[in-house]
């Protein structure tokens, strides 16, 4: 058997490593017995020198079985998640969960917590009052079969290793690796004992990916990888050059969602992305026929009110106030507002999205690391899209806050995020 | 100032590192605040990117003052030294010692122990009884102002980011890259405080660099970065296709290094060699204008007694036995021997010159890891050289030993290594 070292090398040459191999390297690293600085060379040397499909399942599934894979087998309908690799202003999951899970297919969703510019869907749960992300596994198994949706956060059983390892890639410069982001996020999901996932890959000012080609060879290595392993897989690339929807925050991106989910608002960004999303996870589901039939699966849910009766059902379950789901009032709401307003008139041709989700972190709605404390009511509605016109004077973003210290700089950032270009 | 990770995601990225950064890199980590895994990455990265001329004298530099640096300024003559890559039977740096500080050139020499499959100087320094290499930087100091030449081994003040950093690069598979070599050679090379350095670069089956492509690659990188920081360097290519001279062995090493100091063998691969690198260092040295004027000078150190005088110095002032100088008997001798046959007749047509030296190790006279205890006495002679016509059951090798067990494994080995192509 080769010695750790052995394996490094034959990566930093450009070799392809065994799944033996991987596997050994993933348990060793995971159990203590291979030291952090000897994960750190291997990691580099992936990193450079690249990981084959075959190398990057193997990962993946060592990653995976680095801790408990949940086990739905035994419900007849199908489990199928969404995974976004982050925006500014996506709310999506919120209401897909329950328009998918009122359609029948079952959604196992274990997410993540907001980190740097983008946000998390954790934290916008957590917005709701009495809302428990925080539940054990034995719990979201319950709350899968009985409701077919449950949402929480990820607990210590699911993918220990990936946990360690992306520490150790934060701190080592080796985050920005397609094949290492693909196991990531493939360990992660295949835990949640799904047969099918879609994928929303972004690009663009607000996304890690920034240019369509690099989403695009993320979006593969993700398809193939979830294919080799014998999952039903439908990546979508995604526009990430503005907010997505008109909030930004935590309460209030829950206040968007639920007007899509109540139906007063089926038309926009927002709506149209979540309907594309939800009618692909019904054609994987295998509820749909086609992705059009799927639209109209989808749009049906919301305008019978079974989406929004299952939101309500997901809020009750975990502990939440269902009654927030027909009263936005009931959310957190901030104590003061102010308006940004454009400089000149003209046309807003560009967003820095990643400097709108700075910003929002700034005012509080964010965290840069993992143990912050985020306010849940503050945050940015964006009275502009991409191509509006706009008067000097007219209002750009409505920033709600609690905290007054910051806004000077938040209104000073959205500011030069905005560009208006004059016609 | 740039972080860390920054620093390393440069290095990543391919750009090149200025010589704040690296020298803030080297003493974060020599001092402890940088942890193994954030250089672990760092020196995967620069093996796999590679690193500028000015960069690795910025890495020499920052390794150099991580530590003393030796001040020999106030001394009227040159001060020279020599640095072998390594192999199997080299027995130069007893031999040009004190031939070269004979003439007249100070040879301020710090050597390593043998490690794998290649010999080290003090180890062969050690074989001859009572002879001390651990001595204080101050003795190293007042020997070679008096003597004008001393040799020890590397002492904890020298260098030692380069200790911390190499044990570190043994464990990562980040050993074999040209400027993390050449920052670790020259580092420890500069804080002898010499004006030139002949390098003997080897290539071949022996040799870290198989090929002389690769061997030449290291001698310039060398080459560069010692001039760029002010110092005389010549560096020579040679050949390690087969053991450097007639013993592989500790005391048997000494032993052929006194026959030459004694003018008993003047001619041969390793007589050759010995003065070919000690015509240069009398060159570099200034005592000599020419390398054919420093070759007729080496010699008649011999030819006169005045080598073999200061090698007697050198063993009394280190206490050891001066007596040894001339008389090989006084040097360990192992209990028995026994000879290796060929087996069939022919030319011989190849060695594996590493494999040899792995049986050298395998015997006794080496260690793979730095806490091994190993045999003086023990030892191959070579009968034969690459070229030489042999009949079947002439005798090929000459194995001393005190130690029974490893001596079939060893003989075994040696067959194998000593290609013999039928005429």
């Amino acid at each position: 058997m080769p010695t750790t070292v052995e394996r490094i090398r034959h990566k930093r040459d450009g070799g392809e490593l065994s799944a033996d191999d991987i596997a050994a390297l993933v348990a060793g690293y995971t159990q203590g017995n291979i030291p952090d600085y000897q994960m750190a060379a291997f990691l580099m040397a992936a990193f450079l020198r690249g990981m084959t499909i075959a190398e990057t399942r193997a990962l993946t599934e060592a990653m995976l079985y680095s801790g408990e894979v949940v086990d739905f087998s035994h419900l007849p309908q199908a489990k199928v998640d969404k995974h976004s690799t982050g925006g500014v202003g996506d709310k999506t999951s919120l209401a897909l969960a329950p328009i998918v899970a009122a359609a029948g297919v079952a959604v196992p969703m274990i997410s993540g917590r907001g980190l740097g510019h983008t946000g998390g869907t954790l934290d916008k749960l957590e917005a709701i009052p009495g809302f428990r992300t925080d539940l054990p596994l034995d719990t979201f198994r319950r709350l899968v079969e009985q409701l077919g949706v449950a949402l929480i956060g990820q607990t210590r059983e699911i993918a220990p290793a990936d946990k360690k390892l992306y520490a150790l890639r934060d701190v080592t410069g080796t985050v920005e690796s397609i094949p290492l982001i693909t196991a990531s996020i493939m360990s992660k999901k295949l835990a949640e004992g799904i047969d099918a996932l879609v994928l929303d890959v972004k690009f663009g000012s607000g996304a890690f990916m920034k240019t369509p080609a690099e989403a695009q060879a993320l979006a593969d290595a993700l398809t193939a990888t979830g294919e080799s392993m014998g999952k039903r897989i439908q990546a979508l690339l995604t526009d990430m050059n503005q907010p997505l929807g008109w909030a930004v925050g935590n309460a209030l991106e829950v206040c968007e969602a639920q007007q899509l989910l109540r139906g007063e608002q089926l038309t926009g960004r927002f709506a149209d992305l979540t309907f594309e999303l939800a009618a692909h996870m019904l054609r994987l589901g295998q509820v749909a026929a086609s992705v059009t039939e799927g639209q109209t699966l989808a749009r049906a849910m919301v305008t019978s009110g079974k989406a929004l009766e299952k939101w309500q059902a997901i809020i009750r379950a975990q502990g939440g106030d269902p009654q927030v789901a027909e009263d936005d009032q009931r959310l957190p709401q901030a104590a003061y507002e102010t308006v940004v307003r454009a400089s000149q008139s003209g046309i807003v041709t560009a967003m820095d999205t990643e400097a709108i989700g700075q910003a929002a972190v700034l005012l509080g709605a964010g965290r840069l690391t993992l143990d912050a404390v985020i306010d849940p009511a503050v945050g940015f509605r964006m009275e502009v899209e991409l191509g509006a016109p706009v008067s000097a004077g007219d209002a750009l973003v409505r920033v709600y806050y609690n905290a007054a210290q910051a806004v000077p700089e938040v209104e000073q950032r959205l500011l030069a995020a905005i560009t208006i270009t004059p016609n």
